[in-house]
């Protein structure tokens, strides 16, 4: 910028605005639905978000959707430095909480310290999963990526042959505790077995 | 997808939740901060609702964040049917409302009625400019674009020919009453016209 605040915490705030752009450069293996290209990171916390301000009649009571909204809106960060870890990639899991945990640092560093403080902390409740604010953005980023494939014929599955327990494995734990979201994952990936969109194990 | 749900309602919320992806694809005229090409309504959308996360400390007294941040995840959706209008469009702008209704009308009403007609009432409350959480967001929906502007020296006011006054005539007002953010404005306005991004009056 040609002129910089003077106020130090709003300097700091806005350096945070610039640098968060750069997730807008981070894709994800997820296609959008017209199949013209993947999406990216920017696009999928904007999709989670959206979909928590039409779905939040179905998180648990007492559920603070407010908190579950900033939850997914920063949760993949840390992905501007660490880069996106597909949900099937069982080798580059291996080091990612390392490479995240660094990122945050760096990242929510660039805040004042109690915003930075806050946005840490809430990221952890994220990764932890264990309040249900946690557990409903779960809920949405399992469901999302799965809707994209059903409605794009398996794309990324076919490209990384993935296999109907993979599927199961990883998606199905965040959405146990939701019947209908779970009938739908059931249904659509035995479908999906059946068209050849996923192998069966 | 291959199996639809059965419940009426979830059905409907899946069905908007898949239309809304079309947002990923509608182009703004303002540029990534890399400038390797214009960003889409989901990125700004997102983008937006972030900075809500770090800059609530700025709101009125009593302004209601989770009001503003699905505000900010929504305000867009009308451009699906409605395009983009670019701020300093002045033959675009004449029929932009009556568009835009007409797109809400549709895609809101994709959602259970209950919900769509929340979302349909906040989308005016934005479109009004009235509330303090409609003003918060308008905030935020002027100083995302000025920022990209005086980090990308001024490119999509370069290419359009945008004047000063045009600039302040249109983004001003929505800052009038947040101190530091009318005071950066109006620094970097001064010295983006020294810089020649932007056409003196």
């Amino acid at each position: 910028m040609l002129s910089k605040p003077e106020n130090e915490r709003f300097r700091r705030q806005v350096e945070f605005i610039i640098e968060i752009d750069k997730v807008k450069h981070i894709f994800r293996q997820t296609p959008l639905l017209n199949k013209s290209r993947k999406e990216n990171d920017a696009e999928h916390s904007w999709h989670l978000a959206s979909m928590v301000t039409v779905l939040g009649e179905y998180a648990p009571e007492g559920t603070d959707l407010s908190r579950v909204l900033k939850m997914v809106l920063i949760h993949d960060l840390v992905e501007i430095d660490a880069g996106d870890t597909y949900l099937f990639d069982e080798a580059a899991a291996a080091d990612k909480d390392e490479r995240e945990q660094k990122a945050a640092e760096r990242i929510f560093g660039i805040l004042p310290e109690d915003t930075g403080a806050g946005l840490m902390s809430l990221w952890h409740e994220f990764e932890e999963r264990k309040t249900c604010e946690a557990r409903f953005a779960a809920l949405m980023d399992r469901f999302q990526p799965f809707l994209h494939n059903i409605e794009t014929e398996g794309i990324s599955w076919q490209e990384h042959g993935i296999r109907r327990s993979q599927v199961l494995g990883r998606i199905k734990p965040a959405l146990e505790e939701f019947p209908l979201f779970l009938d739908f994952l059931v249904k659509n990936v035995d479908a999906a077995v059946e068209k050849g969109w996923l192998k069966p194990d």
